[in-house]
């Protein structure tokens, strides 16, 4: 399959564009969406920063729910948001929506079954970039933010590939995963029971070691549901203080894990990553 | 049934929450979700704006994906979102996606199987407006919008009972019912073969012969897949020139039938409102 472009709808002056193509990476087709803002009619090259969705999400939830596209608008940037795992009849799954289709927490499995197409970290760090800077009118300047397992999956990139992004941020992500019933599943399954193989993908231990540091902005809602036994942002803080590292997280009273609160905070993001972006 | 809150989302300062009740005008158990914004929260009344969705919506897309919650914090008002027709297993339905279930049309049906449930057209105008003045802290100054369906029974409810709004408005409305497809397969399903029965449910008729004059805003996508078949735009445009009626119908390059073009105008339409309900 070639790139495929499958659903256009016009957003706030610019184009919210979904797209069906082949993964090497993967070895499966995948979609994605990606939001042209209008500065694009003209040819303009516009940097752009990835949304990583969160379990159960595909390409379409962030388009449909974050309310990005008006101040993506305003600053000119793209938005590219890849589904959350590899998809098909003959991709591996599991019953329960944390582990499997939905469920790719954005690393490279190394254990059967998932060995074979969960390779989401290399898809969203380099095929997907890849794809994106040789197809649409954008620079290569990148920034990176996800929620919730989308949100863990952003950090963990900026955090190893500090040279790939000007910023990064998170909604409420699974901030230690090593260390919580989520994470340690999906981490079992897909690197296996040996958790030395976990730390690179654990926020809170990758930003205790980091000695290059991309900017970082975390919001959290203290009526998240998950906030206690699955997102622990103090792991997060407590990382950040060891190692003088510049994240700024803000904890919201009465706000749960949904699109609402998002949607709430999505201008604070995006004017966040452009600053970072020189916009 | 007594009134239950079945959901509450943080958004924008204020608060998305669901209900059920039970409706004696449909007759049977209903939903509706209303947004209140962060001003009521000391006991302030803020006017309403009631939001009619359209053809397959439920209580819960304008509020997932309209954006309206920041005007509304921004503005200080209130917007309530009904289903769009009875629901539940004693409800007569219809297998097609227009008629039945999920399309009432905003109408009082007098036809059998539908005049047992499918009163929409009371419900709007009287039951849950009462409901909601007598249980939330709102004033009763009201406005309505709506889109597709609903901004045909948004232009309906306003042309006939302009005592009851300040402001009407409405994207992509089906404005001229019974001269589409749509309208016509609906209103002789509830209303009956006898087209004399369909004039108090077209927003083209209704406007030509208007004398109390509700302000009203329109905005159409060019794009619009159901543009020429459905909606037909300038018949509204010709009532409206024949009756000096002031309405406001602005065609809008390259939008379609989707929530990304509400989404784009949105806070157009709560300005436009906030106006006329002296904000």
């Amino acid at each position: 399959m070639s790139l495929e472009n499958t659903n256009v709808n016009k957003s706030f002056g610019g184009w919210t564009k979904h797209y069906a193509h082949r993964s090497t990476t993967l070895n499966c087709d995948m979609r994605f969406a990606i939001h042209l803002p209008p500065q694009t009619a003209n040819g303009q090259k516009v940097p752009v920063i990835y949304w990583l969705s969160g379990l159960t999400c595909t390409d379409e939830n962030f388009m449909q729910k974050g309310g990005a596209q008006r101040m993506a608008a305003a600053l000119g940037i793209a938005i590219v948001a890849p589904d959350t795992s590899p998809r098909g009849t003959d991709v591996a799954d599991d019953d329960s929506y944390d582990l499997g289709k939905g469920a790719g927490f954005y690393v490279n499995a190394t254990q059967a079954p998932w060995n074979r197409h969960y390779h989401m970290y290399d898809y969203v760090l380099n095929e997907l970039p890849q794809l994106i800077e040789t197809t649409f009118p954008v620079s290569d300047k990148r920034s990176i933010f996800g929620h919730s397992m989308g949100g863990h999956g952003a950090l963990v990139m900026a955090l190893r590939n500090p040279e790939r992004f000007q910023s990064v941020s998170a909604f409420s992500p699974i901030a230690n995963p090593v260390d919580c019933p989520w994470g340690q599943k999906a981490l079992t399954a897909y690197l296996g029971k040996d958790t030395a193989a976990w730390a690179d993908y654990d926020a809170s231990i990758l930003m205790r070691k980091a000695d290059v540091l991309v900017p970082a902005l975390v919001d959290q809602g203290e009526a998240d549901e998950f906030l206690e036994d699955q997102l622990k942002p103090e792991a997060l803080e407590a990382a950040a203080k060891a190692s003088g590292y510049p994240l700024k997280l803000n904890r919201r009273d009465g706000y749960d894990h949904s699109y609402y609160f998002i949607a709430s905070y999505i201008e604070d993001h995006l004017l966040f990553h452009a600053g970072h972006l020189n916009l």
